[in-house]
């Protein structure tokens, strides 16, 4: 019988997340019972959501549980089916945790087609950071042809979608990342029209020359000093899509917006979203998405980990800023 | 020929506002020239956004230039017209300034009935505040029965509105307040379920205890700790109104809101407004606030200095949460 590994919660961190909050352990492998698949999981993608899912802390999903294999998202191969309408051979995209092996009832998972895209890209462009950049876009910020559309974490799996989506849009797209070699890509390979490094000591200066006319819609992953220093740039009557706050995941104290009045002042709105709240976008953005990347419309870089135990570095990596574009666990 | 009296901005203020920064001065009364109006102001409204346009900090309004007449809306009779429409004897509301006469080219004057409600309710519950009450709460809370209304300055000239009007929506109102009279108004007089005295020392207790089941929609007047402790207390898929910051208005250094996360987990929508970009809603709004307040369907109270001499003592001490409702000054 094959043996399972999987990654569990071990404890809940206090601040920075450690590879001593995980522990990973080889368990039986489960059997599909009546109504149930196997899924042998090919790649696990690593996002920042995860950090949430670690604390006690109230939030809009439940927490895991110590002891619990870790949630993530996965695409995968059924290798077993006891389920109805699922078969053997079928490839799933899904949730089924940082683990090998899972078995599921079929909730939740989607057949994907493996010769559309890459089969990691279901876990990315064309995936939940895919849909989250389209929501987020569209449904929030509905930028108009001329106006400036800001990203940060804008060489992310999230914000790279974002601003070639704008950009499509007529829209003058400027990024915010960590590095020159972040905001090169997001220039030379994603086609932004200016990127401004977070890192480099002087962000207001740097956001003012970047957005000369200011900023009309803010695409916020990051939130802390990076949000309050936005916030000085924002046009009258602008939009804040409200998506990540990445640079307090793993603060004690949260850092404190100081420019609330230029929300008031500025007549701004500021939108919080959780893309799982809107799965009727999946079904409209997806099949557009498969088409622009499979078409070469969109671009993307993977920043892949060589299996399940590399996991927990790679996810505190990407915590940091570390890698470039969307961050995978290759499994297979 | 009459002499006129006027408020000017004498200098600007660092934080706190102070009776040195105005100058009150006697200047010749000017003639209604062909196609003007001379007014004769009854009454002067003092408002928390006159700080605002006594900053030189960018806003959405000029600033007062230094040596200028003090902006602030007024009622009163015209006692002269050169005008073709507008007739002497007819009452006026309009802003013309923190002065006892003025001109006008009946640009931005609104004729006004003066037995149909008292005339100087024509600067609050039937005016700017009462219509700035109706747009935050319809136009950007839009609170369904049952939900829970949230309110701070509850007191106030816009908040005892956004009050009673969510009453009438079949919501929960609760207010927050400043002492127990102006907490004990809000609920005996304008009919609020609770209120929460803000310097009680224990405002989240207390506002977990008002407010049961959360907040479904905040109306937001104050800003600094206040907002930040409410964002404790929103629930999922709730709207905040963002009309005004008076904590912040004499601060040097903003409080910084900690709570941001909020908005993202309860996937909050926060929408700053100013009433002047939607004249739209005072044709609106005023006939129903009219007749609301002549059939005594809404409350409201006012305190009022006496004499122009009076005003920049009366403005700070509104800027200081002295006053009870609508802050005025009589002038006839």
């Amino acid at each position: 019988m094959n043996r399972n590994l999987q990654v569990l919660l071990k404890s809940r961190p206090e601040g920075w997340v450690t590879e001593a909050n995980f522990d990973v352990v080889e368990t039986d492998m489960q059997e599909a019972r009546p109504g149930e698949v196997l899924v042998r999981n090919h790649w696990l993608s690593l996002d920042p959501y995860m950090r949430g899912r670690m604390s006690a802390t109230k939030s809009y999903a439940a927490s895991v549980d110590i002891g619990a294999v870790m949630v993530g998202g996965t695409v995968g191969e059924i290798v077993d089916s006891k389920h109805p309408r699922l078969k053997t051979g079928q490839f799933v995209v899904g949730s089924l945790g940082w683990q090998l092996y899972a078995t599921s009832s079929g909730e939740g998972l989607s057949v994907v087609d493996p010769k559309a895209v890459p089969l990691q890209a279901y876990l990315g462009v064309v995936g939940m950071p895919g849909v989250t950049a389209w929501t987020g876009l569209y449904e929030i910020l509905q930028p108009r042809a001329g106006e400036t559309v800001l990203v940060s974490a804008a060489s992310g799996a999230v914000g790279g979608v974002v601003g070639q989506l704008a950009k499509m849009q007529g829209c003058r797209v400027v990024g915010i990342a960590g590095g020159s070699a972040k905001c090169q890509y997001t220039v030379q390979e994603l086609g932004f029209d200016a990127c401004v490094d977070y890192k480099g000591g002087k962000l207001l200066d740097d956001l003012k020359a970047a957005c000369p006319d200011g900023v009309d819609c803010y695409f916020e992953n990051v939130g802390g000093v990076v949000m309050d220093t936005v916030l000085r740039v924002l046009n009258p009557f602008s939009r804040v899509a409200l998506c990540g706050l990445i640079a307090d995941y793993n603060t004690t104290e949260p850092y404190g917006i100081t420019m609330i009045r230029s929300i008031l002042v500025n007549r701004v709105k500021v939108q919080g979203f959780i893309v799982s709240d809107r799965m009727d976008m999946f079904q409209r953005a997806l099949p557009k998405l498969a088409k622009l990347v499979a078409g070469g419309k969109i671009k993307y870089r993977e920043t892949v980990a060589d299996g399940l135990r590399a996991a927990p570095k790679a996810f505190i990596g990407m915590l940091k800023g570390e890698n470039l574009g969307k961050q995978l666990v290759k499994l297979v």
